[in-house]
Order: structure tokens, then C-alpha cells, then sequence
């Protein structure tokens, strides 16, 4: 099949490498319909992450069945589903209790920027849609397979209350996201930290209340001041970086907490501060199969539609230029069609 | 007045200095009933802690209001009191939302190893008895102005809840109050981390159910065994050491937090490791007049007698050989009377 692969930094090419196989009874096969190109992608692709060459990239997709193993009994060739990047039994201790980013027998979609994705653990995994979608939904279900699951993780992290005060730092796919998550959570006030007209915008449509362009300190002054000097009742860091992580810690008021999502590179917890203001970190790695049905319900009934974050759609040929796009900013995040 | 002052690490004086006096009206002044020795005295004993030379030290005690400011009209001279050794005003947006250890107003007990005692804010940090209090109550009662309230705060912090296994990091007597109060909470596995037999004596008095004398990897293994490979649905760390910290997050279950209250001295949060497994960290200086009400009928009833971790009384003149024994860990926690 033609699947992206990574060489070294800045090397993407689309190649032909085996078509994925079950090999295990929980296995399936989903022929991909859309796939995607995901902020964390560009840790490699930027050499900020170790490169395996020649490896397959890509961890979004949804798609139609092709193939199910033995085990696999609620899905069947030709159902339309939505594929958790994090594929999870949905039966051990931690799916459970709904933390299925730490399944027992935790897989990752390996290849969703290809013609075919092999799932691990389909049966806990797959939410299928009710029959074939309409191909305006396409993006936006697209994103419940990390973007969209992933900022709503935030805003649960960060304790989102109805009436509160949200900010959200980082203005990526996943922070729009978090806007979306925090206004449909009824956050009275939904702060973007945006400094991008595009990205603003579709803040704006999201939800967001308010639009702080400035940074560090001079946006740390804005949200203080939105909040009559209290601070914000719920931060969403959805960057990963150390200027985010400061800046997330600086706008939360006391006893509230950061919920963070952004794969932490180069990040020091400001751990005094935390402790002299009682502000928490929670978060991590988006347990997207718990959110799922809640998300599927939301798209389908026309109540967010989070695919608004896809401002270009192109070719699988073209996913080298998606991810130029996208790491020169010219893109928010780029849709790719097989 | 007699009170206690610290002059360079291990010099520590009963010394005569002035009384202290009402400057503001909503100040009091309160007769030191009894006060106590802190493990957090112990950071500038050690000399980890700046010293400021002949500053009086300690932060915790209770006592009889000795006279009170012009604004300070709940209390009167002859009012049994407990004072938390952080003062608020009880009415600022943080009060108001339970998060009195970031009041506008803040303030600290400044000379709880003394004769007398200033409380900056006193209508809204004090809490009196209902008359004078048997002395049996006294040590239970003085806990309630730092540790019992420190340790109970590690347990809401961490999210104990009922049925739940809790793990607490630390056997000093916030720790063991950190067994007492998650004990309290209904967690039905309390798991006390302590090499010392006394200090296990009391966890177990104060309801812990397991007591794992292993640190590192073979206590993190002990709780793995215990919850089934799982890990600690909650984590109270109560010693502010990066050992600690390390192994409260080794032994925190995905999707858990880990309460912290040991002030971080050295502390560097594993990042990664959160976020991978998604262990939350929350907690700090404890709002200690916001669990005061509860821990006073709770004390009161006979419910719970946190002053068993006094394993030693001493006369005030004696402090010098109080903060000894504590080092020295001859003591666990030492009460002094004026």
C-alpha cells in the first residue's frame, strides 16, 4: 500500500510498504478513509524527536473496515469508525476507570497517514458510526481520533466548571479544541492565548470569549486582568513547551490546576510555585475511547464541529507539502485523503 | 516574654523579647496554651533553610485570647482558640472558594513557641472552643493549627475516596495525620510507608491498614502487590524530598494524584512520567481555616485524637532539646508548654 514514512528531519515521503495483516485474533484492518497530520508529528519531523528511518507515520484516521480477527465480534467489513490513536481493550483495571491511555494492552495507530491502519484491540478501541456518514462529517469525526478527544481530556484534566473562567494556551489544533471543550463545558469565560488572525478566528467560532495576542508576562497582565487579579479557575496547556508550562502556571489562580496535554519537551515543572499557590498539573496522554460516544454524540447531532481546525485538504501524494505546511504555520492542520 | 529564637543552624535560644502588640484592628494577641515543634522548623535547624539570626520560630499553638483589635468582634479576652499558622481573612475571592492559604491578606504565627502569639486577621483565621477545653483535648487540638490540617489536606488533595487504596509517603507526623485523615475518608486500603516501629505503632492507631517498611523499588513493588499491579488509587506525600516524590509517583496508579504537602526542598517533578501515565500532582500550604470547623467536631466527638503523634512533652525552656530530639528522630513530634 502508499504510506508516509519518515527518514530524517524534514524527510517525508509517501512510499509502498506491506499491506497491514491480523496477526492477532483482536486485530482489524481499517481501509482509511481521512487521515491527518498531528502537532506531535512534528517532533520528529523537526528532529526534535529520535527518528526510527524509514518508519511509517501517522496516528489518526478514520475509515471503513476491511478485515477483523477472530476475537473481533461487534465490528464487521463496511462499518464507518472512528480509530483511537491509543487502541485499549477497554477491559482492564485502567480502562475501567476510565483511564484507557494506560491499558494493559495499550497499541497505537501506526500508519494513519496511508491507504490501510492496522488496530490493535479493536473490539475495546472502534466506535463505529450509524451507517456510512455524510462526507461533510468526515473531518470533524476525524478529529475525535486525537484532536478534538485530546482537548476535551484537557478541560476534563483542568476541571472545567460551568460559569468558570478557562485559558487556554496554545493555539494549535488541540488548543482550539480546548476552547471548544471548555465553551461547550459552559466555561463563562473562554480565554484563547492566540496571536494568529486564522487561528483567532476559529477560536472565536469555538467559543472563545476573549483573545489575548500577548505573551509571558504582558499576557499574564491581560488574563489577571480579565479576572479582576484572581486568576483563571481552569488552564489548559495544550503546547508542551517550557514557555507554555510558565506561562499556564503564572494565569491559574490558587487551588485551581493545569490540565496539560502537550507532550512535555524540555519541560520544568515550576514545583514551588505549584506548592505556594496550590496549583495542580493533571493530564497527560488523552484516553480517547473514554470520551468517544460523548464526542460521537456531540458531532453527529451538529452540536460542535471541531473539523473547522482542518484549513487545508490535500492528496495523500502531497503529505510532504502538508507537513511543510504546517510546520512553516502556513496550515493549522492538514486533512489527508488516501 | 519568653519565646524561642533561632540564631544560626542547631543554635536555637529561649530568649526574652519584646510582647507582642496590637497594630491593627483586626489584629489579637493570644497566651500560648501550648505549642509545638514543626518538621518544617527542622529545614532551618538543619541549615537548608536562610536564617534570619534571632528571629523567633514556630508556627503552631493554641490558646486564650489575651486582647483583641477594634475590627475583631467574634472574639473576646478568656475565648479558647485555635490558630492556624496561616492567617486570612477568610472573605477574599481565594477564601471564599476554600483556598485560604492564598489570601489577600495572609499572614503567619510568628512566635507559636512562646509565651504570646500575634494573629494577623484574627475574626477570619481563629475558630474558638466551646469553653474550656479539657486538657486531655489539648494536644489533639494544637494539631488542628498545622499538622492534622496539613495531613488532612495531602488526602483531599489526593482525591482519597471511599473504598479506595490511599498510600502515604512519610512517617512524620504529618504523614501519620495523612493515614489518620484518609482512614477518615473511607479509604478501605490505607498503606503507610515506615521503617520505624513507634511511627508504625500510631499509623496503625490511626487506621492504616498496611504498613510497608521498604523503600524505593522495594516499597514501590510492596504497593504493586498489594493493589494487584495496579498501583494506589490516591497518594499523600508528606515529606518534600525527591526520594519522596519519586516514590509517590513510582507507586500512583494511571489517572491518580498525588497529594503533596512536604514543603519541595530539592524536588524535580518527573514530567514525563505524568504525563505518560497520567498522575496528577495537587496540593501545598494547607487552607487551614477551611478544614478547621470539621477537624473540631471531629476531635471534639472523640472521633479521631490526632495528638497521639506527641511522643514527647517538654517546658518551653526545654525547646532547644525539643528540636534535639526531632533531628535526631528520638522524637516524632515534641509539644511545649509555656
Amino acid at each position: 500500500m502508499r504510506a508516509t514514512t519518515i527518514h530524517a528531519p524534514r524527510d517525508i515521503r509517501l512510499s509502498e510498504v506491506d499491506d497491514p495483516t491480523i496477526t492477532a485474533p483482536t486485530d482489524a484492518i481499517v481501509k482509511v478513509t481521512a487521515g491527518c497530520i498531528c502537532g506531535s508529528d512534528l517532533w520528529p519531523y523537526r528532529g526534535e524527536n529520535d527518528i526510527d528511518a524509514g518508519s511509517t507515520i501517522g496516528h489518526e484516521c478514520v475509515g471503513v473496515i476491511e478485515e477483523v480477527g477472530s476475537a473481533v465480534t461487534s465490528f464487521k467489513p463496511g462499518d464507518f469508525v472512528i480509530v483511537p490513536f491509543d487502541h485499549c481493550d477497554n477491559t482492564c483495571p485502567h480502562c475501567r476507570v476510565g483511564m484507557q491511555a494506560a491499558c494493559d494492552n495499550l497499541g497505537f495507530t501506526a500508519s494513519g497517514q496511508a491507504e490501510y491502519s492496522l488496530v490493535t484491540q479493536a473490539e475495546g478501541s472502534l466506535v463505529k458510526t450509524d451507517g456510512m456518514p455524510d462526507a461533510s462529517l468526515i473531518p470533524s469525526l476525524l478529529t475525535l481520533s486525537d484532536v478534538m478527544a485530546t482537548g476535551w481530556h484537557a478541560a476534563v484534566a483542568a476541571g472545567v466548571r460551568k460559569g468558570g473562567t478557562a485559558v487556554v494556551v496554545g493555539d494549535g489544533a488541540v488548543g482550539l479544541c480546548g476552547v471548544l471543550a471548555a465553551s461547550q463545558m459552559g466555561a463563562e469565560k473562554v480565554i484563547a492565548m492566540s496571536r494568529h488572525e486564522p487561528r483567532q478566528a476559529i477560536a472565536r467560532q469555538f467559543g472563545a470569549t476573549h483573545v489575548i495576542a500577548e505573551r509571558d508576562e504582558a499576557g499574564t497582565e491581560a488574563v489577571m486582568e480579565i479576572t479582576g487579579g484572581v486568576g483563571a479557575d481552569a488552564v489548559l496547556e495544550c503546547v508542551g513547551t517550557d514557555q507554555a508550562i510558565k506561562t499556564a502556571f503564572a494565569v491559574a489562580r490558587p487551588g485551581s490546576t493545569v490540565g496539560f496535554v502537550g507532550v512535555p519537551h524540555g519541560v520544568e515543572l515550576p514545583v514551588r510555585r505549584m506548592f505556594q499557590k496550590n496549583v495542580g498539573l493533571a493530564g497527560g496522554m488523552a484516553p480517547v475511547r473514554q470520551y468517544l460516544p460523548e464526542l460521537l454524540d456531540l458531532v453527529t447531532s451538529g452540536a460542535i464541529n471541531p473539523g473547522l481546525v482542518f484549513d487545508a485538504t490535500m492528496s495523500l501524494d502531497d503529505v510532504a507539502e502538508g507537513y511543510k505546511a504546517m510546520d512553516e504555520r502556513r496550515a493549522i492542520k492538514v486533512l489527508l485523503q488516501p
